[in-house]
């Protein structure tokens, strides 16, 4: 017997059709005696449709004073495919019911529109499997303390999965998505980019945050905290993806790094000609951090030794290039820097492997892949387990297929 | 300061553009002091695709297998309504929450598709009202003991807000609705019908029972067990529509009878040539009984006295036409009828009215003006406060407004 929670996103319900075929293949994998939750998303374009309507209210439906509200709207979208998609069970002679992220027991702070999950009470959930029920359950939300409804934040739905799977004590916690497991690089940038049978929380967790997308890091702390092995795998076929856990159980093939990860929703702010007194730094990157921008990389490159002249360098994401120039702007003047730059044809490429740890050299090749091909590094940063480097945008492609080709030809 | 429930049916809010105007219409009579609860229905077509949905999945969606997921499925309608209309409220400034029926306190009995309102915690709604916003509130639904939605069934969302009403102790409850009151004829037939001031909820259950279509006769019911005034007004306009309640509180001309009610949604079964022993009534009878179908008027003539032979005539909806016909020919069978006779081309025309209980001579002269349009009169059925008589369907428009006539010609 396994129990299992399996994952299936917006796009895999998108049609009554689609929902048909799920709940069939599900039952064709299914052993009589497995117990399975299945989280579902809200059909491809239910949520779309539910915040054109809340345009028609209001232009600016985000605004803070409607977020309750939204939620009360967006949690429609997962409740009508959860109920379709029991009722396909149901079709197909499986008994099944569906459950809200309330009824579920997804407990969730109370920051609508972006909550996140604080624990799940799976009562309900283990009393229906124990009936022999295949249990639906509404993804990307969950339930406050006064009892609202409550959206969560990004990569929702795969964080309610992983929850879910660590508060029932599944097996294994699989997410279907359109590619087939993760790769050792994007493949639509990589023709031969590898599957990888396995790869740890950790190295996850690093590829995620250099922007490989697959996987949300919100459920991957999630898998890691409840130790909850991931299966990522495709929604089209039955072969086995990628199963994101604690340590290896396979012998893969021994490559020195797991993946190359890129990032091109990056942009570089540059502050000139500062003075280089204690402070500085701090002045501005708390203006940064009050204002909600995550800064990235930063160098500090000391022009002018004599005058004590010096350089700030950072990166930001793209998405946050505006209000981040405006108060650069605003803390440059006050620091008397002479120019700010704003460069956004960046792109970061970084390597990631817990193996690297015991290696070194591993760094210097990665740079040496780069030098070939002729491509400049404008910074790096590194971490225990990866290191990135800011190049130019426009020779992002030719840079990942350099990297990995140094690493992963065999 | 006024305590007043509001209810608007799915026309009125078919549409974000239909909300917003809701949401101004409401603010506009509105007294600073005053508390609002706003109950809805889904938005026009809503329930109508999620049913289309549905039988994508299975085309008989309403087996009882499905009912459960049905509720879950169809409770996202008025969730989407409600959520719209609260933000319309906000848009405008006036602070408004949405609450779904479980989040409302009404309790339901578990009959999914068809529950019962079984009582109403307001506690959610007395503490959002004390904070003072307009709450929204979702009709047509309610939750079980074990957390389950449950929709409500015919003419669901009245009763939800009369209960409501009813669990606040409001002053009024407001049904919006395409009419703009309660009239004393349907004045889609009669010309010169006139609108009501006030009726009483007993003579209004009876113009239901007989065919009235404005109200459902469960909310009626509702508003009679709490005492609640029941408002029923037009959606277009701001001009009082017609209050049923305990007692009449107005000086109404004083008319001897309320109203002609009539309903075409009748047919005849005729069992002829029956002995006439004890137990054939109950027989017949009761065979229609275990197969759910209501017998309304019903007539035993004895047509041959020597030979103890007697005719059995009833009417029944014309929904349960087919199915009583199976019953009827097999018991016929059994008790040795001669002929089992079907006329669908028949109509009910009734008046209704408290003040006939003192008054000899109403029926008569409803019968007169019957006569004197050439009206023949098959059967007649009486209670305390109303008279009806079958008819032909085809001479009904002529017989309601020659009964209207002479009551109301003034």
């Amino acid at each position: 017997m396994a129990l299992v929670v399996k994952k299936f996103g917006g796009s895999s319900v998108a049609t009554t059709e689609k929902i048909l075929a799920i709940a069939k293949r599900i039952l064709s994998e299914k052993k009589p005696d497995d117990k399975i939750v299945v989280v579902v998303s809200a059909m491809g374009d239910t949520t779309d449709n539910l915040i054109n309507l809340a345009e028609e209210i209001d232009t600016q439906p985000y605004k803070a004073k409607y977020s309750r509200e939204m939620d009360m709207l967006l949690t429609t979208g997962e409740q009508i495919s959860i109920a379709l998609l029991a009722m396909a069970f149901k079709k197909l002679g499986q008994p099944a019911i569906s459950l809200s992220g309330a009824m579920a027991g997804v407990r969730a702070s109370s920051v609508h529109t972006k909550g996140r999950i604080l624990g799940i009470n799976p009562k309900r959930v283990h009393e229906e499997l124990d009936k022999g029920q295949i249990v639906v359950v509404a993804g990307f939300q969950g339930v406050d303390k006064i009892g609202d409804p409550v959206t969560l934040g990004r990569g929702g739905s795969d964080t309610s999965a992983v929850a879910l799977a660590g508060a029932i004590k599944a097996d294994e916690c699989e997410i279907f998505t359109d590619v087939d497991g993760i790769y050792s690089a994007d493949p639509r940038i990589v023709k031969n980019a590898k599957r990888m049978k396995e790869i740890t929380y950790f190295e996850m967790l690093e590829m995620a945050r250099l922007g490989a997308g697959v996987m949300q890091p919100r459920s991957v702390e999630m898998g890691q905290y409840f130790k909850i092995p991931i299966h990522v795998r495709s929604t089209f076929t039955n072969t086995p993806g990628t199963i994101i856990r604690e340590d290896y159980t396979v012998e893969d093939k021994d490559f020195e790094i797991r993946g190359v990860a890129h990032d091109q929703k990056v942009a570089k702010i540059a502050v000139l000609g500062v003075e280089n007194v204690p402070g500085i730094a701090h002045k501005l990157f708390s203006a940064l951090a009050d204002s909600n921008i995550d800064v990235d990389m930063i160098v500090q490159s000391i022009r002018n030794l004599d005058k004590n002249i010096t350089d700030m360098v950072f990166t930001i994401s793209l998405d946050d290039l505006a209000n981040a120039k405006k108060v650069v702007d605003k803390v440059a003047e006050e620091i008397n820097a002479s120019t700010v730059l704003v460069e956004e044809d960046v792109a970061k490429v970084s390597i990631v492997g817990a193996g690297m740890l015991g290696s070194p050299g591993i760094a210097a090749r990665m740079f040496g892949a780069l030098a070939n091909a002729g491509i400049n590094i404008d910074i790096i940063s590194t971490s225990e387990i990866s290191v990135s480097c800011l190049i130019k945008g426009s020779q992002l492609v030719e840079a990942v297929n350099s990297i990995h080709d140094e690493f992963f030809k065999d």
